[in-house]
């Protein structure tokens, strides 16, 4: 059913959708690319009204006589700028609301030059652009019990210790805190960060220390400075969503290693790095991200010795090192680095808090005076209110016992969760048992998908996120990442609970159905 | 008089500099570039030792039969790298303690990746790619008065009223003010900015609001979704340092239009609009940085009628707009925008601290969300503890009351300057009177060089900004910036009498001597 809208007095399209489109096979711009344009063009215009409904995926695919994942990578596309969304049971259609601002403020005759804007790296990023932010942020509704977030728990954002820290130092420390600072950082929490990986086993010095505004900032500024548009990089599969992303935009060509629960299959590696000469390699060795995987300590050895032969640096990320339910920490790569092929990366936001925005990289001191360069660029500097904060916390010593805190929550929330699968899943269903990190990393039994999983939980108010985004190599349609991090104690039990009658929902549904079932599904955007 | 590094085993160069470089003028790589790149290899691999004086630029370049800007260009490149080094009196230097770190963690052998290091951003920066952020930083050496930072009066950032925000709102304000936060902002904060832009006449809502980490990254972010590698973009000249360097690591092509005290000369705009048809125009219209000059009310209503007709969209960048010293602000170029021409930046940085790192974009929606996909490569979002306790400052109303502190506390400041201006130095030296602003802008008489001046000013301890990087025409040197906000009252009438001093000296030397005197003083690297 088409509807028009009710505030545009604009010709709408009455013809079918895919009369719009007409594909150039030899014009070299990708087919997705071609209809993304077209659709955009008639939203934009107002040709498609809002609340117009799309044809299904599989519908459009047939009448223009393509794939249906062209179609499906379009739309996405679409979806991620905002332009169309999907609704449970009334398909795709082209959003309310968004023309409205656009309206107002551009009248048609002088939109001319926002129409014809270059795509940038919002067409590299992909068709799950948005999806890092929305795990990021917090879930507006409150009834639905989120196991997305890669975040610290909220009630552990240490609130009291920087309250104390503000009132007993703010005034005496203005400068420090509020003015600017240098690109590298306040020297002060550069000389603490350098103590503290020093008591940690890695050998680093105050002028290796870069600070960040977060660590997604620091894989941008080590491939601005190590990558041109074309080079090839090497990453573990499943990988960090957000280091998929920053290479994307800068339009170098991603190689996935493949991962056991040893983590990377460095056994593999060798051949990549003689045949392609990849100008970096990207690994979360400790409690990776989805996976919560650990590098055993022969990979980590052989993969430092890799990096030598091959000349190939390795950006080791390392956001949850500390957070470990075992005796000790992993050893970090940097640690086992006498001849500076690593650089380390680790941040503050799941240690202290997100909002504080500060992260740091440790790296030979040449480097760190070119990666500020490029800094400069990003933001001038990292916010020296978050810094002040963090150099106070490391000075008093207040971070250790903190730490400790965070390990035994986070463990307990961990064990509740297992607990609550073992009671509560089929157990077909594959789980990790990660010893340390944030999450959860699951794979569903036989040819069950984890995006049909995601809609039967959006029924159970449950949301999680899809195993895809996480892979390079088109894989993850049976995985999922949930965070035990994030939710609150009492609510995991309730959470796991319901993503059970969800799975038993599907594994009936398969049994009594068409196996194809899931694929008549509509096109739901991952959010 | 050579020295060799103490610690350096390997051989190190014996014949002259000159005789390490072979330029090739037909390989397409700039002269300066070549040189560049020999003498980088020659001193990271040990063939010119720490400490190696450098021929002089006239002697190199007479050596090598090339123009002696070109040795100039090479050498503030390697200055910038902090390869090399100046010292007064005893020439340029391979720096000190360079290679030390160097050679710590990386072994002859193993560095071939990092001396293979694509030049990147920092090339496209040009020769003063470091100098905005030793701007803003602070003075290391207390006995120098400094007239250099864009930075508020260190007094006057507002410890007092974040600490007792702090004490008052953080405990209950946890996630908001500590977690992640969306990219676009914290929905408070882009409510109450948007309230704030109503309020001074730029009909915006909240969904036209993007927070940013500063605004300098509004530029990039701008500058990425608006430009392509080739494309031209229009600036004043002089301009604002931080724009010129975004847009040269865009590789775009930067166009200046001149400007006089009525700000850019629209009436030249024109024929550059037809002729270049460039996609953007940056310019700061109000207080500008680093003229202090307001664009009149008939050139804005003009450039945007411009913007409009060739469908070039404006960046308006507005820092100093809110520091007034006359009965009101001048309006915005956004509030005289209907037709959506004006894409509007600002930031907390100057009115309340530069450590918040909060500034702001408005723009209509659909550009909102295609530049928060950008954001999130950048840093995913910026920090919420900033973005909260400017939300609380706006909300309780506290900017209103500081922002007249800050107009009689910089007023004040400015007529102090000129005052001492007016006492201490010669009359031919041309002076702004900003309405306005930070700063003052300064024009030495005949052809008298600010480099000059600044090597006089060195040795009275007073530091300025030459005007140079702010032209993108080759143009500046006889123009300097002075900075009335940042140093202590009690420190102006000294600082200008010492500037007073300098500008004698070199006055008398021109009537006594050579008038090419300076063209043979030796590169110091700016700083």
């Amino acid at each position: 059913m088409r509807q028009q809208s009710s505030y545009s007095a604009r010709p709408v399209f009455t013809a079918p959708v895919h009369a719009l489109i007409k594909l150039e096979r030899k014009s070299g711009l990708p087919l997705y690319r071609q209809i993304c344009q077209r659709l955009r063009e008639a939203i934009l215009s107002g040709e498609l009204a809002e609340g117009t409904r799309l044809p299904t995926e599989r519908a459009l695919a047939s009448e223009l006589g393509i794939n249906r994942t062209t179609v499906m990578n379009a739309y996405n596309e679409l979806a991620s700028e905002g332009l169309i969304e999907g609704h449970v049971g009334r398909g795709t259609l082209v959003r309310r609301n968004h023309s409205s601002q656009f309206d107002e403020h551009f009248e048609q005759e002088t939109a001319s030059w926002l129409l014809g804007l270059p795509a940038g790296e919002r067409e590299l990023l992909g068709p799950d652009a948005r999806l890092l932010s929305e795990l990021t942020s917090v879930e507006k509704h409150q009834e639905i019990i989120s196991l997305t977030p890669g975040s610290p728990a909220p009630d552990l954002l240490p609130a009291e210790m920087l309250s104390s820290i503000f009132s007993e130092g703010l005034l005496t420390s203005r400068h420090d805190a509020l003015g600017y600072c240098p690109v590298e950082g306040l020297q002060s929490l550069r000389r603490e960060i350098a103590i503290w990986m020093r008591t940690h086993g890695a050998p680093v010095d105050t002028e290796q220390i870069l600070v960040l505004s977060g660590s997604t900032q620091g894989v941008g500024l080590v491939g601005r400075m190590l990558l041109n548009p074309g080079d090839e990089v090497v990453v573990e599969v499943p990988t960090y969503l957000g280091a998929i992303q920053a290479f994307r935009a800068l339009q170098v060509r991603v190689i996935g290693v493949p991962t056991d629960s040893d983590g990377m299959r460095v056994d593999l590696l060798e051949s990549i790095l003689a045949r392609h000469r990849p100008r970096l390699i990207y690994t979360q060795p400790t409690f990776q991200n989805p996976t919560g995987f650990v590098m055993s300590p022969e990979r980590r050895r052989r993969l430092i010795l890799l990096s030598r032969r091959y000349q190939t640096p390795i950006l080791e990320d390392d956001p949850y090192g500390e957070i470990y339910f075992q005796e000790k920490r992993p050893q970090p790569l940097k640690a086992l680095d006498p001849h500076g092929q690593v650089i380390y990366l680790s941040t503050f936001s799941k240690i202290l808090a997100p909002g504080l925005r500060v992260a740091w990289l440790a790296a030979p001191e040449p480097m760190i005076e070119r990666l500020s360069l490029h800094k400069q660029i990003f933001d001038l500097n990292t916010n020296a209110l978050g810094q002040w904060s963090v150099a106070e916390i490391l000075h008093r010593g207040l971070l250790t016992d903190h730490l400790q805190t965070l390990r035994q929550h986070y463990r307990r929330k961990r064990d509740l969760m297992l607990q609550a699968i073992s009671k509560y899943w089929p157990p077909e269903v594959r789980v990790s048992h990660p010893e340390g990190g944030f999450h959860l990393w699951c794979r569903l039994p036989g040819d069950l998908r984890t995006r049909a999983l995601l809609r039967e939980a959006a029924l159970e108010r449950v949301a999680f996120v899809i195993g895809e985004p996480f892979h390079v190599d088109g894989g993850g349609q049976q995985q999922f990442r949930l965070s035990f991090a994030y939710p609150h104690e009492e609510d995991i039990e309730e959470a796991i609970k319901r993503l059970g009658h969800a799975m038993r929902r599907l594994l009936a549904r398969r049994a009594s159905r068409d196996e194809q079932q899931d694929l008549h599904i509509e096109h739901i955007p991952i959010v």
